[in-house]
């Protein structure tokens, strides 16, 4: 029988569980694909005294990390700690031992990235990722490989789990943020810190990664303009099903040209897409993230995004593609981030007041003669022309009337510049909303 | 700058054209993701005379498919010639010669794939094919690598593009089979002889290649139960819809366990499927395939199953793919069907009449009392239980009118005993139409 590759699992938590759960279980299937089997050797984690429900045989399992990544039968390092520092060093010194990296932490790979790709490259290890961008879905392998004949034009992905469950909830019951975020959180779907879900910052995270991979193009997460759901009310949702829209959180890289000028358009908002678009069929917690290509033109990939064994079944493929590479004595097939790491650009952003959309604007006025007129107007003279525009019945009792517009493709400064000016209008009572429309995924 | 990989190109048609603007027009970006670029050496088709409509530059072009196989700087042979014969036979001999190959070609390996198969491990070189099913999906890369810590369980896959737009037609004009093939023929989207497609025989050679992948099974096409389009009618959508259905073509296979005995499920048939599922919204040419898998659940992907640039955009990965393995002295990273060859096994098939599904049955039967309740007694008496029993009103000037019959889940074998009484009621004036209903996909 051909050698056995030895794993050892840093992180025996949630994914962790779901790892050792899929190692064993599927240990024949795994073998019969490889040709060899792996051997879970060794986990390390700090709390060793938490019942994981498997049975874990002779797998040594303790507190020592360190020696973990010391033990020369060891091949492959799974980091499942998560966050920064503790993973960065972990990931680092692996790396140094001659460890290959499989990782789920896109934040790690987000922010030092890097520094972990070029110092795996330099050991001649390999870093695998997977797990950290749409769970279970094999989205980045699909980019890198499946899809690498192509000038990749544009990507749209529901990449977070917990936003699209609560949007898919808000939506189905009418009710608003504050309780189905409540409900989300004690069904587990949302953490009880919830912020680096609804605010985007997760979807950033992973768009940095995904944009990567499109266009060769590296960004800081911290450029990404970055727009959570908090602010999304029943009536936006009511509003995009008249107009025959659905509300997605949709983390969004274009590529674009102008006057032979290659720049990256990449942001991370709530966003109304047509309902018949196969996007907006996406719904709970699944993710799906939509790619555009030259030449295959438009694909799209579903499934879960999160949730102990989609994940597990990301790592595993990771491990698994890892090993075929020790048994044959090499590194670096492919490049972590599809562009060989000299061709990796820091491509310049499109600013996002140059983006053109349509737009939904939802408006708060006190029901007086002439407002609609005075907004209108304003719209006009930033030439924002309006598509429709709607007074909704709702609130009336409060005093104010609001106010839902849909306008042509504007702009985004425009739109700024003429809300900002409708804001300050007495008549307006509390600041309008924007939602980009997206037409073409 | 690192050493380029030479490409010769055996059939110059509509793909093959197709490869060669994205060879061209994408050099930069597959480079850059590379590392080294890929040069098209040479192209050989007997039709040397038409005008493709791209600039060869030096790229050498004429019939002589021979000596491009024999052209020591060529390591990728492209085989687009299609068919069973010659593509075999072009194949295996370069194969011999020690070239990789890169096919788009589904009967040929539905066929010879384990031929061929054997004569590349043998002299350790690469074989590709993701272009021959799914066109620019990389569904067959997906199960291979993406999906390869799973289990699978079951595919569900609209994988023939002309039935599906002509199911999609059907549906939206309530139109019969015959008018919109015949448009889908003028629009080229189905052959002048549609048979290979409407038939389900395309669908089943596709199959027996995503079985291999899913289970390890080696099925046997013409083992697959294969029913066409053919004989769906306007009323069947029109029902379909009202029981909250979409008809689509699927290629299904399942594995199934029974008493510890591995079995796989595999046909080809117009079925009905929940309005609601991501799948039935795949609409007009476009392809996908559903995969669950035991640790990632459900999953998705969806693209254009075939044309031109779509096409190419799988064959040229395929051709990155396998350059890599040629800069780096190697082949045979990942098993062609996903399974090791020892582990590819002939599993047995279940029987058709075993499958147990609702039904819905469509019948023509004269408008006389007490027919419906005979039919009622016959399914009754082969324990086949009625959900619903709908008297349609149409073509009742023809003296017979449609009953549509949903079924609760029964066993094939059960439906198809009844169904022979029914049909030979006097009252029952044409055979019954039967469409097999899945609900989870």
């Amino acid at each position: 029988m051909p050698e056995a590759v030895g794993v050892g699992l840093v992180g025996f938590g949630t994914i962790g569980t779901g790892v050792v759960k899929v190692l064993l279980r599927n240990a024949e299937v795994i073998e019969q694909r490889l040709g060899f089997p792996l051997r879970l050797l060794r986990i390390a984690d700090l709390d060793t005294e938490t019942d994981r429900g498997v049975d874990l045989g002779n797998v040594r399992f303790d507190s020592d990390a360190d020696g973990l990544i010391e033990d020369p039968e060891i091949g492959i390092v799974i980091e499942l700690i998560g966050g920064y520092g503790v993973a960065r060093d972990l990931t680092l010194r692996s790396i140094e031992r001659g460890k290959h990296v499989v990782t789920a932490n896109k934040a790690l790979l987000a922010v030092h990235g890097r520094e972990i790709f070029d110092a795996a490259r330099k050991q001649g290890v390999d870093v695998a990722f997977e797990a950290s961008v749409g769970g279970g879905i094999p989205i980045l392998r699909s980019m890198r490989e499946g899809l690498s004949a192509n000038r990749i034009q544009s990507l749209h992905g529901i990449v977070n789990g917990t936003t699209n469950y609560v949007l898919t909830e808000m939506e189905e019951t009418g009710e608003a943020f504050e309780p189905v975020l409540k409900r989300a959180q004690d069904l587990g779907y949302a953490e009880a810190d919830p912020s680096f879900d609804v605010d985007g910052i997760d979807a950033a995270h992973k768009l940095t990664l995904l944009a990567a991979m499109a266009f060769g193009a590296e960004l800081a997460f911290e450029d990404i303009p970055t727009e959570g759901i908090r602010g999304l009310t029943p009536l936006d949702f009511e509003a995009a099903e008249e107009f025959g829209y659905r509300i997605k959180m949709l983390a969004i890289a274009k590529l674009r040209e102008d006057e032979g000028r290659e720049r990256i358009e990449a942001r991370v908002h709530p966003t109304m897409i047509p309902s018949k678009d196969l996007l907006a069929r996406v719904d709970g917690a699944m993710n799906a993230v939509a790619v555009t290509g030259d030449a295959v033109g438009p694909t799209l990939f579903y499934g879960a995004g999160a949730g102990e064994m989609p994940t597990a079944s990301a790592v595993v493929a990771d491990v698994m593609e890892v090993a075929r590479e020790i048994h044959r004595g090499s590194a670096g097939r492919v490049a972590p981030l599809s562009y060989v790491p000299d061709a990796l650009q820091q491509k310049p952003m499109v600013p996002l007041g140059e983006l053109v959309a349509r737009c939904y604007l939802a408006l708060s006025v006190r029901d007086q003669p002439g407002v609609l007129g005075e907004i209108a107007s304003i719209l006009g003279e930033h030439q924002v022309s309006i598509e429709s525009m709607i007074q909704k019945a709702r609130d009336h009792a409060a005093g104010a009337v609001p106010i839902v517009v849909l306008t042509h493709p504007a702009p985004e400064a425009a739109v700024r510049s003429a809300l900002a000016r409708v804001d300050a209008l007495p008549a307006v009572v509390a600041p309008t909303r924007l939602i980009r429309i997206e037409e073409e995924l």
